[in-house]
């Protein structure tokens, strides 16, 4: 029930995602007397989808305390108890943002190792892919938890990007040692020498994000919601002036249709709704948020990353991943001096 | 001296700006061996260039508490002693921007009513162009900071941009009033409650700086710095697909043939050159950082950001406005009642 265009939205989603992924099911949870109608009209999606019904969902409006104190039989709520129970492997939700990751702490818990779970995205890059995070979930970061947020981000990228040795930056107002605030600096001096087997490059500035310099960005809630909104906000001022460039004249318009081709690419490369589907990452179940003011076929995207995350069973590998690193840093220690 | 290409950069930028403002001289800071043949071979500029003098100047590398203590004969220092001493109607440099804000604050000092300057800078927006503030000077802001920093983008906007009533927005993490860490929360409750007649927009988020949602966008500097990267690597991924797509076909580089004359215009608007010369403001003179790694025409520009207001003598409207504003609001204030 979360998002613009709910429940439409997320139907029409579930039905482009079951032509990409045909052995998915789905567990709709929400008002039946809305949501069955919309089965009933979507060809072939009613055989793998079953409506969970229930009257109550969060509204956007809702603060996270009072949805989670109040929202017992809210859509989401239920969503997040199915994982819980093992029903699902994974929800997906474009609803209020808090309030999901408040629930999904509360009930899924995190992963031993990790105080704070934290909303985790793709950013398209000049290399390629890279991920941020995190993009909102911790507005206020010590060092400590920056230090985990780069210990998930490696294991993502080694165990779901695939990259062998997967480079870790730190964002920051300038690469030298002193620069930044005392939570950064001292998350950077904890990242350089530890005995954690990560590649830690250093500190990162703003436009290395999408030059893709390394290939996991941490940052704190506050800044990575920022960046990620103000790269979102100028990728979409670019293409109106490319637009308006393209109206200016009649032979810019000649122009445009023998490139047509060429800028759909590029149109499709930077469409916010490929990127769409920020996952939660250091919880006990997938968990994903996707844009609220999303369309159908972005809301599918977010169903492709739960699919991902639940296939290569990312949750169990992160919690061996974290165990192990922990576990081996630990061996890596030299045995302490015995005084006497 | 400061910069990735001086003296020959700062050379052949004042020479750009002396056929846009004519009547403009320059003071130029530095190694007289190195500058005075540069002048030399540049037709026309010998004759409003005076150069002073010094073996010293300060390096990128320098923290900016070192170079306020050795550094009092580097040419960057002597250039903020012209400004102060009336000698020059402002500064621009492309140097370190920590000893250059520094030495700044020491030499010039801050405006009454202002503890702390900050750099501002133009930003294009879909509305036309915007001003954001700070960029990097303060990494750590309290809410006081914030407030003040609005009252002079507020001033900025109104007096050298011309905007009758210029909006103030703060930059976070969402627009609902409990979002955000505390500084920025309490910021936005004293510009709501505030007498002084400044139009408070509220919260804007990172897509809401290239909309054009405000006038002003208010933040500290660690977030400020990032998004103003973050929106330079953004647009530089942006145009480097679009390079790639112009190329990948016989069809489209003709396309590029035609289309050609109005995507210049695109480069233009985005050119980073063409709003280099970030503002320190705040202080009794005019100083202007230029990006380090610009060439002459970038440079040029950050000249006349400094002609702009010197011409439109902003230091003392500041300062004139701000006394005003408080003075208003003081004036403003409901008579205290008497009990008795």
């Amino acid at each position: 029930m979360g998002g613009d265009r709910a429940p439409g939205m997320v139907v029409d989603g579930a039905s482009i995602a079951r032509k990409r992924f045909p052995d998915v099911r789905y567990l709709l949870f929400g008002d039946e007397a809305r949501i069955a109608p919309l089965l009933e009209s979507t060809p072939g999606l009613k055989g793998c989808c079953e409506i969970r019904h229930t009257k109550d969902f969060v509204s956007n409006q809702d603060k996270p305390s009072a949805a989670l104190r109040t929202g017992r039989q809210s859509s989401m709520r239920l969503a997040i108890n199915a994982v819980d129970a093992g029903e699902a492997a994974g929800v997906v939700s474009a609803g209020n943002t808090g309030a999901l990751m408040t629930m999904a702490k509360i009930v899924l818990r995190t992963v031993p190792g990790i105080d704070r779970p934290a909303i985790a995205s793709y950013f398209p890059t000049l290399r390629g892919e890279s991920i941020m995070l995190d993009l909102g979930a911790n507005i206020v970061c010590d060092a400590a938890n920056l230090v985990q947020f780069a210990v998930m981000g490696e294991v993502f990228a080694r165990t779901v990007f695939g990259v062998v040795k997967p480079s870790i930056g730190l964002l920051n107002v300038g690469s030298e040692e002193q620069k930044g605030h005392e939570e950064v600096r001292a998350a950077a001096a904890e990242l350089r020498s530890t005995d954690l087997p990560i590649s830690f490059h250093g500190f990162v500035e703003g436009n290395d994000i999408t030059a893709g310099t390394v290939d996991v960005v941490v940052t704190d809630g506050f800044t990575g919601n920022i960046a990620l909104k103000t790269a979102e906000g100028t990728a979409k001022l670019y293409s109106e002036f490319l637009r308006g460039a393209f109206h200016s004249s009649l032979v810019a318009r000649i122009g445009y249709l023998f490139a047509r081709h060429a800028l759909n690419k590029v149109r499709k490369r930077t469409d916010p709704r490929r990127y769409n589907g920020a996952m939660f990452l250091g919880l006990n179940g997938i968990v994903i948020k996707s844009h609220g003011g999303t369309d159908a076929l972005g809301f599918a995207n977010a169903i492709g990353v739960a699919v991902d995350m639940a296939a290569n069973d990312f949750n169990t590998r992160i919690r061996d991943e974290i165990a192990h690193l922990h576990a081996g840093a630990a061996a890596a220690k030299p045995p302490q001096a015995v005084s006497g």
